[in-house]
């Protein structure tokens, strides 16, 4: 028989301690959430009878998953930051705040403070030129009446053709593939890129060592990240995923979703001064209004880097 | 009114994909675990209103709490470890299972592979001479019916006078206040050692910036770890919390418990060929008999080093 102890009213008062609610400094926000973790754990252990190397090796996992920073690649993952887009949907369907380019999971990967230009900008810094397909990425931001959205802000990332990203692959020069394009009088935007790889978890990875014993992959179709702001418009974090890619719908992140697979159309017509082939794809994005001004900003989120 | 979307259909379906049982590979043990975990983590989210900026910042912290290899420091600190103790000891009282030196938290610091002596053993280096306080611990060990266990194995770890240990203090000799005593033809084991100090949270470390919030110190009464084992008997995990000191219940960790606070006597007779003040303590170990082999060691939880 399995022996539980947590519902006693001896543990259920240790826990409160150990929370802090003995005394009245700190925050009651945390002690209440921490003593909601400290109930739940232990009932967890006793439901599924854990044992002390199981429980350590939990411990053991989270110091080096953390000493990794893949905390944030984790929760993507396992399906909880898109299990919180979902949350957000319905918290914005009872509201009837509905409509507008889907939102989508921002993943661990953003840098701020990249380049900032008006109307268009080259995002690639050339270093594979002759390995990367090059692609032309462009579209038009509207707001929720269907209105160009001059003076938007279109702040795009993406991996290169190894699937990885400038800042966390150290051998890209600082903010390749990372772009602030401001929107034309006519609400355009327009990127020359590269055509980005799938990413995959590093296999050597606290993530993929995790995932590995779900018996799941943990790769992505090729994507480009989007966050897209504008003055009394409501702040959109969302990816475009292109189309064609093999991990389009079996994306281990769970960031795929109608509404946002972006159409790529190879072309080899010596058009735009490109020889061989090269890539289009045409992406306009629709925002909401803003409720109040914190809403047209993105979240406080600490992200891997404040540069 | 706060919008719920865990308990439904498509998100139970959801979490059980990403935690794997759409395929028949991996650790079904894991993924009854991982599912579980998706389910309350969602719960949580939800039924306290989580905010994203509060996620995120739950996510940032597990990875600097990793990257401190802390994540074992928070799990004492926060009572989980005492929890393990305890329900460990309700189910032992279930089966009839008693007596003996209670256990306590190992806690994240011990180090394996100490030096090994017959009897007795000096566990400083030398190094504190003239500023720590020379400490006679000494004591028996004995089986369930009372008869001194000859070739038990002591294995103790302290704090030096700073309260930090070896190993995790580079400043320190490899081993220093660590190591393993094989009881004699009595059961005795005695080591020359110095007082310990208390140990406190590192105040620039996650575990403290945790505690602070909860409104709780970081600090732990001196004490001495000790592992002890022997052939037939069952493995004990436990420490000796030194009488007198503040933190003696009011301890961060919650490992004093009732049996395992060691007097500590200070003379100053010039015995023990000891100039000035000394100091003398006096513990007895009794075990309980093995159930089966598996019970006389240790459990196989990651440690810090691996010597």
């Amino acid at each position: 028989m399995t022996v539980k102890i947590s519902h006693t009213d001896a543990i259920q008062s240790f826990f409160k301690e150990a929370a802090g609610f003995a005394n009245d400094s700190g925050s009651t926000r945390l002690k209440t959430i921490v003593l909601r973790v400290l109930q739940d754990t232990a009932k967890i252990i006793e439901d599924l009878d854990i044992s002390e190397n199981e429980f350590w090796k939990t411990v053991d996992y989270l110091n080096r998953l953390g000493s990794r920073s893949e905390a944030g690649l984790l929760v993507a993952g396992l399906g909880i930051e898109h299990f919180l887009d979902l949350l957000q949907d319905a918290k914005d369907q009872q509201i009837g705040l509905t409509g507008g380019t889907p939102r989508t999971i921002e993943g661990p990967l953003y840098v701020a403070g990249a380049p900032l230009s008006a109307g268009e900008a080259r995002m690639d810094d050339g270093s594979e030129d002759g390995v990367g397909t090059v692609m032309f990425l462009e579209g038009q931001v509207f707001d929720s009446h269907g209105q160009p959205l001059p003076g938007a802000t279109v702040d795009l990332w993406q991996a290169n053709t190894r699937g990885t990203y400038s800042f966390f692959d150290p051998s890209q020069s600082d903010y390749n593939l990372r772009r602030r394009i401001i929107t034309d009088a006519q609400g355009r935007y327009r990127a020359r890129s590269i055509v980005p790889s799938g990413y995959g978890c590093d296999p050597q990875g606290p993530t993929q060592e995790c995932l590995d014993q779900l018996g799941r992959h943990g790769q992505r179709p090729a994507h480009v990240h989007f966050f897209i702001s504008a003055p009394g418009q409501r702040h959109l974090t969302t990816q475009i995923n292109l189309s064609g890619e093999k991990y389009l719908w079996d994306d281990f992140a769970y960031a795929t979703r109608d509404g946002l697979v972006g159409e790529v159309i190879f072309r080899e017509d010596g058009a735009r001064g490109i020889e061989g082939r090269y890539a289009e794809m045409k992406f306009d994005f629709q925002l909401q209004q803003a409720a109040d001004s914190a809403a047209e900003n993105r979240s406080d989120r600490p992200r891997a880097m404040q540069v």
